[in-house]
Formats: structure tokens, C-alpha cells, sequence
């Protein structure tokens, strides 16, 4: 590959100059950039890069913070539970909480603005029967139920931003002051962020790019009383509550919310909820606000001839880059961290950003830069899986993040990212802004849709959850396959049916969870258009427990559909006969080993003999398929992310869509190579997705075939 | 052990008499018995023993019900579902139904009878948008909607009984006619039953026992098309309908039962459904019919001056041993096949005959007794596992059925039968009626209490299902463990309280199964008395999925009590901390390899520190117990039977009671031993379950230990 420039951003740091100027050479960075905890010299600065300079809205201004508590943010907390053994029940609400995070608001009315819940029957109490003691942080209910449980849903202040908590207690820093988080909310808090911007921008001249880490609101992360870390939802909209948007949201709305509203059991309303009207409103209530007051920052960035970056992730609630009112906020680009596919995708497909850039894995930080570890081997991981998804829509630039000097010091890591940095512009210059070639239109559907565009399954940023990789999975594979993901909701389809150019819809999660969607498959209207839309010949792929709610005698309300149910025990007493699977079918074509379904999904089994079984094991069902009109269900128990499944996602998604004749067009046989084309820019790129040499037949766009040979992680690109 | 006589009851059959006087002189029988397909001839009957002869009362009556086919019993059957694709649906509902085994009933009005559900909104359909086909068997629904489900709740005859049908299948009977049976409800068929039986009992004057088999109503047994099982539940109902029956119901109760009440989904309100209100109101409607003709039928048998004895299965439905209604009857006796111990338990405990007996395994049929085959083992294993239940409340009397002729020819199988009944017999007059020392007493707490009394988790009658063995073996491992059993139901609680003498109360079973009890652990009252029962000293053991239902931020509504919950994804928000097992518990004391769950259960973690993980493995907790209030919540995920199990359980009835000090009291402490103590008798046994020699410490009733060395299966009797 020759030697190319640009699109690249790194990090740099003090006494690192002539360092710099090499590493900017050898990757090709053409901007620079601060990290947490570190700031970028004069002389680091006046080097020929864009300056892209960290910018907190609502946290470390603690000079206009401390003058301004009663303007902290705000949240609403449920205590734990408390059994009533007696009439009297005392429960020390703030306990398990952490007393340097969050302090409780005893500035308004508690009666007002608290609320007790009586968890057994779900009901409040009234407020004439319970009462708080301010001193000992306690709420005593009176003529408590016997046997009872019972919370405080209670209101605190926040007085320390999270992400600045984690890395002052993480790092030990000690004495450093903790920043206190205000809410733009309040008057002078709105009025301070833009007039500190106003001066900032022309404190910091030399400063091209405006990196704002974020806004106003962090996702809620809840430290408990031993400071570590309790509660943690990287969609909550915990840290936006305070009595003033309570107030402004009653008077637009016209009804009130209560804190269960927001409590909401003690779940605060997770992504996993099937999410609730009121929490519905009140979101795009938050959105509109932080839309508003965002695009008055990115407006005075862009007076000031600078441009608007946000950072995706920390302060960043409210913005929601899927949703409507975020292309309002003007941002020129969006800044997110890559663990994968699904999250490069997660960052690049931003509709309402001029750029987006990818920061990637490892950090230069001590815990991967340490003598006789290879930090390459995170390197490289992380690239070939978020490769894949950048072959199909690339962010616009890469980047790195940490200390540059430590990776400095690791010579086989410098030249292994030289040659990423290499690849990456040379995939950017080959695909350009044209659309690959893509054999289906696929629409994942759950409660969020479009709103949470490659957010499903998640609980913290790209972490591992036991109960979500064997759905995470599904997202993981599509970000990098040869097809046209979408993503729609069932108010999507309830209020305006399915778009015609959907091929294949796809329903996966745990029953109940909104990611299934519980409760909405009660609807006849969803119900019946998902029928419609396959009987029609659409294809349905579902993943564990697909419309799973129990009712009308099925637990899949799509069972018909699928050709499979999930055994409750209901219906033991029927003959389940068929226990056979097939020796040969289309969806195991490809299988080299046993099934990986991950924590798969217990007890489901065939309906009829008409139901292709692909897979059966411990007396259950784990792949099947099933006709229905002139489309297919197909059934897979759970697809954890690997080659394998990918392919064998891919499988299901051509087998339910009936067009399994035309899966073999820019593809790969082998399931470790996949082929892209790209039929404007006139070329294709044959991709080995793995470390090891490989050999593949490649099947063009007519379904013509050759035999390619690949040397390990090799792109092939070959002209149309 | 010496030679002793009685208490047994031998099949015999023609040209057999030498060898049966042999028999019955080796095995002590003083009962001889036809079996079905085998009658016993006079030279027979005229040897010293009582005589048993099988009596159909419904069935084998053809000359009689042929003419009376209007009279034929009934059934409400449930077609396919057929989907809407258009707005005319056709519904050929007897497609999968055996035509041999049931017709469409014409005689009754279809529109009045009948019911067309749309089972996409659970709605009947209304008559008007349906006509019945009675030549094709096919209903027409008009102004279908769109992609809905329909079906056709439809009443049958039923025209051959399902017991007979069974055997002349499977044993190929070619033209041998089929029993058709009737319904002693109807006028002609309930008087025929009487005057048969009058006549009979002077026709067969040397029998000494009726033993009916059984009465009126067959379990719910239905074929397919293909002439093989399609449904069967063993408790089930279904053939106990007919319009007589529900105009009758109607009368006395004052409302209509819809064919939904009976039908249920395609359910048919098998025992795992937390039954509704209706059924329960059909059930007792029918055992009080049932018990009033039974007993009609019992004092014409009386009044004969001859024994009558139920056999408990085939047409047993209505009678419910465990019912209110059953002692009413006034049967002398009750024989059952035991499987193991819980269903011998099921047989012994049964309140209401003078006496029980039990048929033993292996039937002496070809699929055992052939040659090379050694039926020991089968016969050894079968008495091993159901001595344990005899040891706590034995039978009165052993059987076994089969041809005689046919055992006879295996006389290792003759030596090994007569040790067999030499040790019941032994066993029975050590215990006589006195009762067992038990430790503590337990009550199974499920929606169906006293009535389903060891007949919980079962479909076919003691067949294996994967998805009940995890909790079926709860009933095995205490039918012969040194406890007191008792059977709740949540509506005893809700009514009247827990019982003072329960000591530990048991609430196993899968979600939203009657077992576990759905709907039911959102009423305020049983979840409360629960709560306040473990908080004053009782225990609560929680195996599977105890007391789930969603609602109030719990899956497991005594989470609370048992310090564990199932995550379902909504608070994966939630940090769980407590992933550690303690290295020593009293629940694993005498672990002495991996756990054994059975199926398991996926996703349940501790809530608090407080809980004591026993066992931790793949992210979740199995084992684990928590104190509340001076009583303890013990939780397993399941418990398949096995002696480790069996001892597992046992730990976690004392330790949630708060009495592990206790549990060594008649006690080996090796897990394949048991101690039963007989404190009225003045004796106590020690038991070897296995077939192994065994040496075991043996605890006295103060607690004091010595050793003993046991033969394999050996007994040995003490003084106390």
C-alpha cells in the first residue's frame, strides 16, 4: 500500500514534540487531541493538524458550581425495600447510596415531590402517612400493611459528575475537587454555559474543532455506599429529572408526572423495559430541551468560526443521534468509541452529522502498554471486527485515544497501526460516499425502531452481559454483512405498516424484554401486519424468544408464523412429535461444527411436520423454519457474534425472504471471507476477516464464481 | 426372614393351576386377580383366595350401548388453527382427529353448542358469521378478519374407550369390537349400570372383591389421524361432558359454562394451569355426580355381601381420592400401579378406603419377561425406590399383573418376588398402623393443595417429562423421607391461614404453572401470610421458579424472603455483587459430587449480601439460603431425584425451619441409607437404598451415633 495522509486523530501531550511530528507522519494523522487529564502545549498546537480541544458544558466549572448548588442536577432514586413487620416501618432511604455522589433535596417539598410505594400492592402511600427525618436521612410510614414492602422514591441532588468520579476514584486523585454538575435547566447555569463558551472560544484561538464531552446530562450511573459502581444504564434518562423540567413538562404536557413514572420499580425505565407512554413523553420532552440548548452552543462554536464535534457516550443524554430533533443541533460530526461492528455502524450510519470519527481500541494507557504484554493483538481484534462494518458504511475518520508516548514505546504496535491507518484510507478512498451492494433490506423490529439504530442489547457501552450476547449477536453480524439494515419500531408499524421495500424482518430478545416486545404482540394490529407481510412472501427471521407473550393458547404469538412455540407447560398433555431434524437444509449448508445458540432458549419445539427442523438437541427445537404464504419463519434459539453465525444469519435471512437463490452475489463461500461490492465506484473487495491465510470461491453479481486465495486479514480489491 | 402369608395378590389364567398353587404358596398370596384379555377359570377360583375380578362399569357393554348411541359419552375437542388470509375461512375441524374414536355431534344444535373463537383477540366468533358442513365436517366463517386465527370449539361422541382402544391397537385386535363407552349420566345408561350390576353379582358369585376399573369417566386420552396419542392428560376432564351435563351445571350454579371454559386455549385446563373459577366449579360439580353413582354402585356390592375396590386410573375421573366427596362412596379399597414412591405414596395415603394396594413392576408382560432379559432388575428397582415410601406409610396389600405362566418361566425373577413379599410383609407388621417419627412437617404449597396430593408435575400417569422431572423428584425424595407431608393450596391460606403444626412449606414448580402459582402470588393475602409465616420461625423452600410472576419490580414475589430473584432483563442495570459461594454451608455438607439441578434454572442472583450462596456456577446462584425475620428462605433451582437430593432436600426443610440442629435425630448420615423410628412400636429400621453394601453412622432420637454396616437393600431392625 502506498503511503497516504489524513483522517486520522491522535492524541499528543507535553515534552512530546518531535515524537509527535514522527507518529503524525508515520500514521497520517492530520488532527491532534487532549485527552481526559492531559492538555496539549503551545508548541504541540501550532504543528500543521486540526486542534481538536475537549470542551465539559455542566461539569468542571466548580468556580460557578459552588456559588450555584441549589442549580445542581438532579435524580430521582428508590431506596431498597423494607419489609413491614410492625405498623411502623423506618427506612433509611439513602442507604447503599454514595454519600459524595448524591445528597438529598430537602430544598423542595418532599410530601410534593417524593413519593412511598407500597411495593406489594403498587400503590402509594399517602403522604399523611409517612413523614422524614432530615437529620437521619429517614422516612417513617405509619399504619404501614403488615408484610409489606415498602420504598421512598426520593429526589437528590447530584454533586459529582460520574465520569469525573469513576476516574478520580479509578486514578486515586485524592484531593483533586470533585466537579459538580449543574443543570443548563436552571437560569444560571444556562445562561453560564454559553457565556463561558463565548469567552472560551476566544481564550482558545488556536482550538479547530470544539470536542464537547458532552452536554448537560450523563447517562445514570449510580455509585453505592462502598463508592463503587450500583447502577449503570448508558440510555437512562436518570441524571435529566430535577423539580424544574417536572414542572415545565406538567404545563406542556398537561398531566403530571410521578416519580414511579420515573422509579419505575426500581428498573428506571431500562432500555430492556417495554417502555411506557408517560416515559415516552417525557423523553422526547428531554430531547427537544437538549436539542434547543445544544444548537445555541453549536451556533456560538460556528460564530466563532470553529467546528462542533460530540463526543458519543458520558453527558450525552438527550441527544439521541436517531432521534428527530437531532439534526437541529447542527453538529459537524459526531466522535464515538469502536469496541466492534455494531458500534462502529452505531456511530457512522448518524444521519444528522456532516463527519463522524471512530476512536479505537486499545487505549495507549497502562493496562494494554505494559512490558510482555502485545498490545497488537487488541489492536488487531479490534480492527478486523470493526472492519467489517466500516466496508459497508465507513466512519469518516479513525482516532486513538491515551498517552501516545506509551505507545510509543512498543515499535511492532507502531507499525502494526501505520499499516491500519494505511488500510483505512485506502477503504475510505475505494468506497467513498456509494452504497454497497446489499441483497436484502432487513428491519430489525422492537419497541425503540430507529431510535436506538444499533443500541438494542446494550446495558453499559459495549460490555459483556450473560443475559444480551446471544442477542447482541444479531447486530454484531448484520453491521458488517452484505445486506440493508434498518430499524423500526411497532408504532412504526401499527401507525403506518411496514415499508415496502422491507425484505426481511427481524424479532429478537428475551420475552418481555422491549427488544421482543412483551405485551405489543397483543396488539392485532402488529400481529396481524407481520402475518401479512409474510404471508405476501417477507421474510421473518426470530431469534429466542421472537413475540414472545403469553396468550390467546400461544406463547410466540407468531408461532403460526414461525412453525415453532415455546412449551409453558400448559400444553404438556399434547403429542410433540416432531423431534427430527432434517439431514440436509439450506440454513446448515455451511455448518463446520456444533451450533453456538449461546444461552439459547429452552423448551421450544415444532408445531406440525411442516416445520423444517434444522437443528434438534435435548429435546428441543434450536433452528427451524417454516412456510407461510408465500414467505418463511425461521427460528434460531440465539446467535452469539462469530463467523459462524453470521453466516448462518445470513442463511436464515435469504431462507425467510424465499430468495435463498440469489444469496451467492458478492459472496464469499468460505464464512471467514466476505466479498463487497460497490457498483458505482465499479469495483468489489473480497475480505478475509481472519488472521490465517484463506482460499474462498467468490461469486460475482451474476452468481459467477472464482477461486480467490488471501493472505491473513488481506482486502483483495478487484474491478467489477 | 421367615416364611410368611397374605397381603398378596397374584394374576392367574386357564391351564395354570398346579403351577399358581406353587406361587401362591412361595410369594404367600392370598388374593388372585383376572387381568385385562385374561379370564380365571373355575378350578382356579375355587382355590383358597380371595378373589378379585375386574368390573367396567362404562364400557364392554356393547349389546347395550349400541343401541343406545345417543348416549354415548362426550367431549369438547379444539380444531386446528387456521388462519384468515382472506375473508372466508374454512375449518375442516375433525383434520387430526381419530374418526374411530370420535364423531362430530349433530344431535345437538352446533349453533347453540358450539364456538367459533377468534384466537387472535380471544373473542367467540358470533353464530351468525358461521355455518356448519355436516357432510365435509368443515365450519365457514364469513367476514373473517384479516390474518386472525380461528378455531372451532366442537362436541363429539366418543365412541370407543380409550383404554380398550390403546390395547387393541397396540396389540393389533383386528375385528375384535370396540367398547363403546356410555355416559351414566343419561337415563337408560344409568339405570343399565345398576341392573348389570345386580345381575352380575349373581352371575359371579365367587368373586369377593369388584374391582372397578374404574367408573364412569376415562382420563383424557385422544388420538390423532394416524390413530396414535395426540393428548393425554391423566387428570383431565374432558370426557366427562356432555349437554346433559351442561344443562345440569347450569341449573345448579346458575350460569352457563362456555365450550372455552372447557377447551381453555387447546389446554383443556391441564392441572399445570392455574385453574380458573369455572373449572373449578365443573370439577366439583362433576365429583359430586361421580361420588353419588359410585356410591350406588358400591352398596349394590355391599348389599352382595362382596368387597369393592377402585382401581385408581383409566376411568377414575371424577372420583379425586383426595376430594371431599371421595370417603362418601364408601369404597373397601384402592389399587394403583406404583411407579416409584411418590405414586405409591399416592396410593397409601388416600383417606378415604379401608384399605390400599399397590401393583408393583414389571408387569408380567413379553416386553420384560423374554428371554435373556433378567426382569430382577426392573423388579429390584421399582422396590427399592417405592420401600422408601413404604417405610412412612406402606399399602395395605402388594400385587402384580400380567401372566403368570409368563414369570414363572424366570425363577431367579420367582426367588428374588419371594424375598420381596416375605420383606413387605415383615415391613408391615413391624409398622402395623403406627405412625413414623418425622422431624418436621412440610406442606407443598400449590394452587391444587390436599386434592392433587403427590400428584403434582405429572401428565401421563408417573411418565418422564423434561420439562417436570426437575420438580417431580421433590415428590419422590419425600415420600420416603423422615417428614410429615402435607398438600396447601393458596386458596386454604387466603381463606384460613397456614396451619399452626406446618413447619416448612415447599412452593416449587415453573412460572405461571399452577404448581408455582402464577396470578396467584399477586394477591396480597398469600404473599403476606407467607412473609409473616417464615418471619416468626417457619421456613420457605423456594425450588425453580417459586412464587414468579412479574409485577412490583419482582419476578420471585418472595424474593424478599428467599434473598434471590430471576433477572429478566430489566434490572441488568442493577450491579450484582454477590457471585461468590461460601465455601461451607450446611446445604452442601454431604455434597459429594457436582449438584445435580435437572434443568436448572437460568438468571437468578443474589440480592444482598446476606444471602448465603451455596452453590454459584455459570453466572447464576442454584443453591442458596437467606434468614428473614427468625425463619429462612432456602432456594434450588431444582432437584431431579436422587439420594444426594434427596439428603439436599432434606437440609433445606431443616435449615429454612431454623432446626438444622435437629435434623440428625433418626438419621444415617450416609446419603443411601435412611432411618425410619416407629416410636408406638418401639423400634426403629435401618434402611440401605442401594444395592451395594453400605456402612452409615445412625443417629439415635437424642442424637447419639453409632456405626452400622448393611448388606446391599438390606433392612435392619432395631430396638429403640
Amino acid at each position: 500500500m502506498s503511503k497516504t495522509k489524513g483522517r486520522v486523530t491522535l492524541p499528543s501531550e507535553g515534552n512530546f514534540l518531535e515524537e509527535t511530528k514522527e507518529m503524525m507522519d508515520r500514521w497520517g494523522a492530520d488532527a491532534l487531541r487532549d485527552s481526559d487529564g492531559t492538555k496539549l502545549p503551545e508548541e504541540i498546537k501550532a504543528l500543521d493538524a486540526s486542534i481538536y480541544t475537549t470542551y465539559f458544558v455542566a461539569r468542571g466549572h466548580n468556580e460557578f458550581a459552588e456559588k450555584h448548588m441549589d442549580e445542581c442536577q438532579q435524580m430521582y432514586l428508590m431506596s431498597s425495600r423494607v419489609t413491614a413487620a410492625d405498623t411502623v416501618v423506618e427506612i433509611s432511604f439513602m442507604e447503599g447510596y454514595f454519600d459524595q455522589q448524591v445528597v438529598p433535596d430537602y430544598v423542595h417539598d418532599c410530601k410534593r415531590w417524593w413519593e412511598v410505594m407500597d411495593r406489594t400492592v403498587g400503590q402509594p402511600v399517602d403522604p399523611g402517612q409517612w413523614q422524614v427525618d432530615k437529620e437521619r436521612n429517614v422516612v417513617t410510614v405509619s399504619n404501614a400493611a403488615a408484610f409489606h414492602e415498602y420504598t421512598v422514591s426520593f429526589l437528590v441532588f447530584a454533586i459529582w459528575d460520574p465520569t469525573q468520579m469513576y476516574n478520580h476514584i479509578t486514578n486515586d486523585w485524592g484531593g483533586k475537587p470533585h466537579e459538580i454538575p449543574f443543570d443548563v435547566r436552571q437560569p444560571a447555569s444556562g445562561q453560564y454555559a454559553k457565556d463561558y463558551l463565548v469567552q472560551w472560544l476566544k481564550d482558545n484561538p488556536r482550538t479547530d474543532v470544539v470536542r464537547f464531552t458532552t452536554f448537560f446530562y450523563h447517562f445514570t450511573l449510580v455509585f453505592n455506599h462502598k463508592a463503587k459502581e450500583k447502577f449503570v444504564d448508558w440510555f437512562g434518562y436518570g441524571a435529566t429529572v430535577s423539580v424544574k423540567a417536572l414542572e415545565e413538562f406538567e404545563e406542556e404536557y398537561g398531566y403530571r408526572l410521578r416519580p414511579e413514572d420515573i422509579v419505575d420499580n426500581g428498573y428506571y425505565n431500562s432500555t430492556f423495559r417495554v417502555p411506557s407512554r408517560h416515559y415516552l413523553d417525557y423523553m422526547d420532552f428531554i430531547q427537544r430541551f437538549v436539542a434547543g440548548k445544544a444548537k445555541e452552543l453549536v451556533d456560538l462554536v460556528h460564530e466563532a468560526g470553529r467546528e462542533a464535534m460530540m463526543f458519543l457516550g458520558d453527558n450525552w443524554i438527550g441527544t439521541e443521534p436517531y432521534g428527530k430533533y437531532f439534526p437541529e443541533i447542527g453538529l459537524d460530526a459526531v466522535v464515538g468509541s469502536v469496541g466492534g461492528g455494531a458500534t462502529l455502524r452505531l456511530i457512522s450510519d448518524i444521519p444528522g452529522a456532516r463527519y463522524t470519527e471512530g476512536r479505537f481500541l486499545p487505549y495507549f494507557f497502562p493496562d494494554t502498554f505494559y512490558e510482555g504484554n502485545d498490545p497488537c493483538l487488541e489492536a488487531r481484534e479490534n480492527w478486523l471486527c470493526a472492519r467489517r462494518a466500516l466496508m459497508r458504511k465507513p466512519v469518516d475518520r479513525i482516532g486513538y485515544g491515551g498517552y501516545l508516548s506509551l505507545a510509543y514505546k512498543f515499535p511492532k504496535f507502531v507499525d502494526y497501526i501505520e499499516e491500519v491507518t494505511d488500510e483505512f484510507r485506502e477503504i475510505y478512498e475505494k468506497i467513498g460516499g456509494s452504497k454497497p451492494y446489499c441483497g436484502l433490506k432487513v428491519a430489525i423490529l422492537n419497541c425503540w425502531g430507529r431510535l436506538r439504530s444499533w443500541q438494542a442489547f446494550m446495558v453499559a457501552h459495549a460490555l459483556w452481559y450473560k443475559q444480551t450476547y446471544s442477542y447482541f449477536g444479531v447486530l454484531e453480524a448484520l453491521s458488517g454483512a452484505g445486506v440493508d439494515v434498518t430499524f423500526l419500531s411497532f408504532d412504526e408499524i401499527i401507525e403506518s405498516g411496514i415499508p415496502e421495500e422491507v425484505d426481511v424482518i427481524v424479532n429478537a430478545g428475551a420475552a418481555g424484554t422491549a427488544f421482543s416486545g412483551g405485551d405489543r404482540w397483543l396488539e392485532e394490529r402488529l400481529v396481524t401486519a407481520v402475518r401479512k407481510f409474510v404471508w405476501n412472501g417477507g421474510g421473518f427471521v426470530g431469534i429466542g424468544e421472537p413475540s414472545a407473550v403469553h396468550g390467546g393458547g400461544r406463547f410466540f404469538q407468531l408461532a403460526d408464523v414461525l412453525g415453532v412455540d415455546k412449551e409453558l407447560g400448559f400444553s404438556l398433555s399434547t403429542d410433540k412429535y416432531f423431534t427430527k431434524p432434517m439431514e440436509n437444509h439450506f440454513l446448515k449448508e455451511d455448518q463446520r461444527s456444533d451450533f453456538d445458540f449461546g444461552e439459547s432458549v429452552n423448551n421450544v419445539y415444532a408445531l406440525s411436520e411442516d416445520t423444517e427442523i434444522a437443528e434438534f438437541s435435548d429435546g428441543e427445537v434450536h433452528l427451524s423454519a417454516h412456510g407461510y404464504g408465500r414467505g418463511r419463519g425461521v427460528y434460531i434459539a440465539g446467535l452469539p457474534y462469530s463467523h459462524d453465525n453470521t453466516r448462518l444469519l445470513l442463511r436464515g435471512l435469504y431462507y425467510s425472504g424465499g430468495r435463498e437463490e440469489e444469496m451467492k452475489r458478492w459472496y464469499g463461500d468460505n464464512p471467514l471471507c466476505e466479498v463487497h461490492a460497490y457498483p458505482e465506484k465499479g469495483h468489489y473487495a473480497v475480505v478475509n476477516n481472519s488472521m490465517e491465510p484463506q482460499t474462498t470461491m467468490v461469486y460475482d453479481g451474476a452468481g459467477k464464481a472464482h477461486e480467490v486465495k488471501l493472505e491473513g486479514s488481506q482486502i483483495l480489491w478487484e474491478k467489477m
